[in-house]
């Protein structure tokens, strides 16, 4: 008999998908589905769509605890989604939206602190109680873990990493200002200025994939083109990577970590990004709380997000 | 009768003097006395004469505690002083030290968190548990709070906010590193910074000061000529409260504080600083961590670091 009075619930929710998993207490996937939440979806339709999947899911198990990861500005205590830009929501109490339909206790949390905490759960040594994640994909967010808990800050906005000046005045942000780090090391950053030089004619091996399909210009063709020994991909990276040690360096500074991991997409590069970091890293003076800070790459995780969400 | 059995005794030890004094339950100053500790003293010899004082101070008295801030890199948990530039000093077990000669438990902690400390537990509500405070003094240095406790981080390296690089490739700091925000909001940076100019016959009132004696020109002296509108002694407390607006938009995406709270010298320019520094922060993006953090300067006190010291 499978003893299974501690099994937990996860939701996923992002802007196209919301995954949902039954996560064991050995931190596996049971059970796993997905519903579409592409469209901007009323809040209330979109509860009902998870709700229903999600029971259908349940049925037979003892749940313990549902957890829900969201991309956005996330009031944790209230449950209340401030501002989803994916989901193209405000103001919107989902927490209590989930609670009704599911008939229990539901916890929200921001979609990098969900990741963050998946990984810290699931991939480092639980000795470890003070650590950042910080998510390369499109974007460039950041999961705080200190005493060994989610760390949120006081209106629940901390770990906004991507969004800390690196250059005044330098690429415009999403977000609205400029020369965030998001501008250096997110996905879409990263591929935008390579395409920039190579429309203006800078040699690299990328340019035949370019001049192909523009859409071919991705973070992983630069890996390949850098990893082959492309100068110009290995100067794109080598940039990314040292803005990225600057970056930690003042994190380290502030909150000294144990450890720093990083996990998405781009993150792939791996060496690519960690390389110039350390070296970057090596540089700053204070060599206690540097040498203090491990740097690692999360193992490949296409479901963090909601094991992560199931283990809030 | 007062009941004296909460006194607490603190040390505040300098590059040039050991301030001591007996704190009473209220976070009064109920006796001081000081050790000079100028000259590169002996560890031992110092904590000897230290001892002494303190030991005279202490007859007929109660004391609950004793702490010791010290400028440097401090391991608190063994009260190892890694390192102590103003003290000359390398791998001093301070704590061991005094315990040995003063026969009670010792607290050695770093001074910019003892005065962090200070201020918090002096000058601040106990409702906020999330707090920054930033010692603008010749350097800049920092003291977390986090859920109303002094946060030190892994090696008790955190809070180094004055060697966060601002700027790249940019002055040269004490550290060895460039562009730290200790180089643009240290006393010692602003006032090289206002003498290059002033050299160069840049048109400022504090020129004839300048000319009596380059020593004249001090932090207070460029305050007192911007308030007078001096356009030169304005724009430079405009970089510096901006650049200031910088770091602490990051410290607040990074940790979201409630308050934010500067002292020390250079703070004493009030909205010379925090004027332009408010003006920077209301450009960030992310409204809702930038509003709840309350920017504030702390009350001119010239003991709070034995106070906090006192109070650890």
């Amino acid at each position: 008999m499978r003893k299974n009075n501690s099994l937990r619930f996860g939701i996923d929710l992002g802007g196209t998908t919301a995954k949902l998993a039954v996560v064991t207490p050995q931190n596996k996937i049971l059970l796993e589905g997905s519903v579409s939440s592409s469209g901007s979806p009323s809040p209330n339709v979109l509860a009902q769509k998870i709700a229903r999947e999600s029971l259908q899911m349940m049925i037979g198990k003892k749940i313990s605890s549902i957890g829900v990861g969201v991309a956005g500005d996330i009031d944790f205590h209230r449950g209340i989604i401030r501002v989803s830009p994916n989901l193209g929501w405000k103001n919107v109490p989902l927490k209590s939206l989930l609670q009704k339909k599911l008939g229990r206790p539901v916890i929200v949390d921001n979609d990098a602190n969900v990741a963050a905490w998946g990984i810290y759960k699931t991939q480092v040594s639980s000795t470890v109680k003070n650590m950042l994640v910080v998510t390369l994909g499109t974007g460039v967010g950041g999961g705080i873990i200190l005493d060994g808990e989610i760390f949120r800050g006081s209106t629940g906005s901390a770990g906004e990493i991507g969004h800390m000046t690196m250059v005044e005045n330098g690429r415009r942000c999403n977000c609205g200002n400029r020369g965030c780090l998001e501008t250096i090391a997110g996905g879409t950053h990263i591929v935008a200025l390579v395409k920039e030089h190579l429309k203006k004619g800078v040699k690299s091996s990328l340019q035949s994939l370019y001049r192909l399909n523009s859409v071919n210009i991705t973070p992983r063709a630069v890996a390949i083109a850098a990893e082959k020994g492309d100068g110009f991909a290995k100067k794109i990276w080598n940039d990314v990577g040292h803005f990225l040690g600057v970056a930690m360096g003042n994190y380290i500074y502030l909150n000294n970590p144990e450890v720093i991991c990083f996990t998405g997409g781009v993150a792939q590069a791996r060496g690519l990004v960690t390389k110039p970091l350390l070296k970057t890293l090596k540089t700053r003076a204070f060599k206690t709380p540097i040498s203090a800070a491990r740097i690692m790459v999360a193992k490949e995780a296409a479901h963090i997000g909601v094991v992560g969400a199931a283990l809030l």
